[in-house]
């Protein structure tokens, strides 16, 4: 599964640094009208007629973020770039640029790197967002991967966390604790062919919670649904830490309080499937607080619930209350629990 | 020097992501009215009326880029945003906002944190730029920062390093060759201090090599005076790698050769002084592969000499030539020799 173990190794000494940017960028173009200058200068050059342009920043380090034992290095490009572009989609914007900085020790050879940014490539053409610079560097140990996320959203339109308001509707997008069951399975994994190297693990039933933890997808059909429906949310954020902390957040910003229905939350039946192997009664943890899922949480007015009703993408799970109800969540039994956010994850 | 010996220690796991956010951004103020968002969302926002937007990348690493034993802190977070201020320079562009990412071992502490980003509100402050986001993370080993720096420019008026033409002027800012000097005298005191651990080194005499390498300018002032003037560049790049190696850059994306009169290169008395302490006949060599100097390095059309001449801070050094004539340097005893640029530095 990982590529470093290629038998074809190039060190990147060899190439020096130019020939290495020019070696990993030289496959991607521009899509954009905007971007008038790219890779290759001292800077990027982005043209900005009457939008406004959002900026968003993000970094994943090995050993911290992932763990290269079950990460394919192509996943990791492309998952660096998802998670950048869904905190742009979480503005309500649309990506059109990106920077990558690149840290990475003598440990990955030119190989290692190139199937890192043939992930990179695969989430720039899935998502027509173009690569405009960036730094690669050595690291004196494992691998950082720093990017910057550039979109443009039109004037006015631009959804912060702070919009909510009470009574607004609380809705949240695909299902959530998906991606979390993904990584409990790669742990059980890691931790069995640890204890036994012959192990053959058999992960084909597992497809959907993987993919959603290796391979998440910025939820920017949303933002264009949204759009298409004239529904400007009044806040927005992405799933990022899970449910709790992240509806919290809007809370906090927006200065209101919560209720949000337990039996409204979203929850695959392939992410029920893995917490009961796990001997978990309930998946709703995992939900509330695995994060990863990268979702996009938002509040829009009453008067707009009959425009996304129908997508079958697009749940609501909840209300804005006063602030002095605090951040609550009602169970199936009818009992009112104050949400917990977890802290300093890593 | 260093501030990790601080006695004041607070654990960043003490204060938890978002405090630590908030505790380390807490007096950065937003200054440009093209920030509409700053940091605090998903991403910033970041308005465009008919000006072009500039985007630039670089990051640091302990141990590659910079060694703790001699850096303080606050110096380093300062150097971290002017290398990223001097790559928008170098696109005779203004920066406005700037987003930092950092990601750092449990070796240091918050007061160490705070160090750092004490010295990056200083280099914000300088230069009137806002901090618009970012992301703190764990690191399992070492200090990692990564910095994207947008800047504006009016359209029309972004300088890339591809627009020399035959005959140009050859022109540099400030002097070269001092930031090396500061590093040899830092890395010769480093290794005096391990021998013998009570040394006290007397460093006084060398303040301007070692501000030249422990806190570099971008030089905006030069961009700013090139506007005034009325003089866009043909072609621009900042000197980070050392001249050799920078000019060939303007010549490849140029296509087109150079010669470098020797005697023109501006070299300070200080970097002669550092030079003959270590032996050194000349200083040419820091100059040309010495680096980190963050001067500008541009080409202007002939008719334009007389708009820069008075400038005591402007150097013409030479011309562009054809491509068949290589790039090349013209000694005192006008022998002509060919340009050589070093690699991989890192």
């Amino acid at each position: 599964m990982i590529t470093t173990e290629n038998p074809t190794r190039t060190e990147i000494s060899d190439l020096g640094e130019y020939a290495l940017i020019e070696h990993l960028t030289r496959e991607f173009e521009i899509k954009n009208t905007s971007t008038i200058k790219g890779v290759g200068d001292d800077a990027a050059v982005i043209d900005n007629a009457d939008k406004q342009t959002v900026v968003s920043t993000d970094m994943l380090i090995e050993g911290i973020d992932f763990d290269m034992t079950y990460t394919p290095l192509r996943h990791l490009g492309y998952k660096a770039v998802a998670i950048n572009l869904s905190d742009i989609a979480a503005m309500n914007a649309t990506p059109k640029q990106i920077t990558v900085n690149i840290a990475v020790s003598n440990r990955y050879s030119v190989e290692a790197l190139s199937e890192l940014y043939a992930g990179i490539y695969l989430a720039c053409q899935r998502y027509d967002v173009d690569l405009v610079g960036g730094d690669t560097s050595a690291s004196p140990a494992g691998l950082f991967i720093s990017i910057t996320a550039i979109g443009e959203v039109e004037k006015g339109k631009a959804v912060y966390r702070s919009g909510a308001n009470v009574h607004d509707l609380i809705c949240v997008s695909g299902d959530l604790g998906s991606a979390y069951s993904g990584l409990l399975i790669l742990e059980r994994e890691k931790a069995t062919f640890k204890a036994n190297p012959n192990y053959q693990p058999d992960l084909a039933s597992f497809d959907y919670v993987l993919d959603r933890y290796l391979k998440p997808e910025p939820r920017l059909d949303i933002v264009k649904f949204l759009n298409e429906k004239g529904v400007v949310p009044t806040s927005m954020i992405d799933v990022s830490d899970g449910l709790a902390s992240d509806v919290m957040q809007i809370c906090k910003a927006s200065d209101v309080g919560c209720e949000v229905y337990e039996e409204k939350i979203p929850i695959d039946y392939a992410t029920t499937m893995v917490c009961s192997e796990f001997g978990q009664l309930l998946p709703i943890s995992n939900a509330l607080n695995g994060g990863e899922d990268y979702e996009l949480l938002f509040t829009i007015k009453q008067a707009d619930y009959d425009k996304i009703k129908d997508c079958n993408e697009v749940h609501v799970i909840g209300h804005i209350t006063d602030k002095s109800m605090g951040t609550m969540m009602v169970t199936p039994q009818n009992t009112t629990i104050e949400l917990k956010a977890q802290g300093w994850k890593k």
